[in-house]
């Protein structure tokens, strides 16, 4: 399989309901390096991306099995920098703050209108974001 | 675990049943690279599939999940190319040719007789083969 | 994620009732290198170790799957070598030793005791110990 | 370092003079996954790669060493299939076609205009490049 | 190899003068997974190193070359957050400051004497310290 | 690339002279995992080491740069263990043994003629066998 098609089949699983997906270095018999694609989907949408990973990949064969997913409540909150406004995702447990994370798009826009590292945008916010 | 093994290992899973099977590096605790060996199995053969892995592995523990497979129905077309016949695997969905792979032992046949690269069979194939 | 947090995160999921853990790396969509840990816990123990990851990780969701365990039994075994004794974990399949391997920690402290390489240690352990 | 960057940090690398670039994944010491950052460049943008790296990463340190590179001499050809015009990167030695790949940006097009499988506009382009 | 050999080998090559290492998974020939061992050492440690490697691992053979390294000028700083003080490892370059990155062991302190998850602790830090 | 070429391509670039080969799972820009052939090859087969990468793989470059091998002298022995004769492989130091390890090929055939376990045999092989 062209390791370009990868790129392309993302946008076409995420389409046909895949919730997220990841891929693994994997080694088959007989010395053949493999990448194994890994997608978590509903029910509802199995059929459809396996029509999607049939269509697309080079695969002869699909596995299949349930997981239970837990997952945190998330809000978006917004937070001021000297640059401008980057929404903050916060994941809450029990009504606590777990976890939170600057959003990408924000931060890359402001690191590239201002040309400074992303790096520092990130740490802006995380300066300036109370937990 | 001396890594000669896995050569070893494979012929003797098969043997047993195994319909699949795939390595993957993990990290264990305390910095202990290791090998994941992950073995597709039929129900009935799986007590055979842990014997062979008790005997011929260091595994103290083998975990087990259920998984269902879908796969495309398959079919072996052949192909003439200037040096030769070779076998072509056609995966088919809904009658429609999904997926093909030119067989590794035809083509690499052809390529030891014929001093040519491996990958120029397999082009030539793909040339020849209409979809 | 600091990569710092995973020798802090081990003890923390074994004190929670972890049986076993292990580090995978895989790629998300994109371009981003990840890591994906996976935990062995009893049933009982699950909702313990989902406060842990969720609290010292920074993952917003948290997959479950049910896996059987096939494990030997095990019995420890003691082995005089020149410099000491060294316990040595023995694994046994239907009466008959199938695995065996000398303790670390043993054997870690006859090599530093003697500065002797520990792979020397290891040797001399499966040299004494009769099968 | 938030995954997020590798994908922020490819484009500022290019435009620095990077001539590839790859990532590996690797174990440090005291359990902790990283991912080693290759990056190919002429020796007049090292310092400029440099100051890339250490802004936009959190690295400490990079290492350098010198490679040659060797590499086949390249064509572009243009390959009419049903659909369209496709581009064919031909790579050459000595005058002999070596190697050849099709345009990823032009199977991409195609594949999205007419709703079909990426993979089957390689292989339309495959039967119909004479070697 | 024994994979507890490596947090073994960790110390001892670090005291035969090793500035940094880490490990690779790789693929032998014959279906072997393999760990790779790097090591980045002062040219007047390598014997020693070599003396380390072939005695503690199951290596027959070592692969050196030279390496240049461009490395930031580093400061420690000091960080008061409600529970306590924290080093923070400040590198700069010109005289800007570039990255920073709290200290593991006061953090892990921290964590565990006040019940904090660690990474509150890092995410306090970098909420105190003004770049 | 076919994953069934490497198998193919290893052979072929030991008859042009590799002295050792292994495989490194990379990920290239635009989400494209792929993997790095490393080969280990004296200057003078540099250029038909070359000529088969060039032929048998897809690759449109090779990079190349120079490395010491210090490697331990070799020695080969032979142990009798009940079920036959085992070649082992001894690697000295300053006339101490350093490393050893039984040949493959001999374990392999006796492990299949007694239908003893591999891993078995080695141990038999290790017991026997003086330091």
């Amino acid at each position: 399989m062209q390791p370009e098609i990868y790129s392309y089949l993302y946008p076409k699983l995420f389409a046909a309901g895949a919730l997220d997906l990841y891929l693994t270095n994997i080694m088959m018999k007989k010395n053949r390096p493999a990448v194994k694609v890994s997608v978590l989907v509903k029910k509802e949408d199995v059929v459809e991306i396996e029509e999607v990973l049939f269509k697309e990949t080079t695969t002869l064969g699909i596995r299949k099995y349930e997981v239970e997913r837990e997952t945190l409540a998330r809000e978006y909150h917004e937070v001021e920098i000297e640059w401008g406004t980057v929404t903050v995702k916060v994941a809450k447990k029990d009504g606590e703050v777990i976890n939170y994370a600057p959003e990408y798009d924000d931060c890359k826009r402001i690191a590239k209108e201002f040309s400074i590292p992303l790096k520092e945008v990130y740490q802006k916010v995380e300066e300036k974001f109370k937990l």
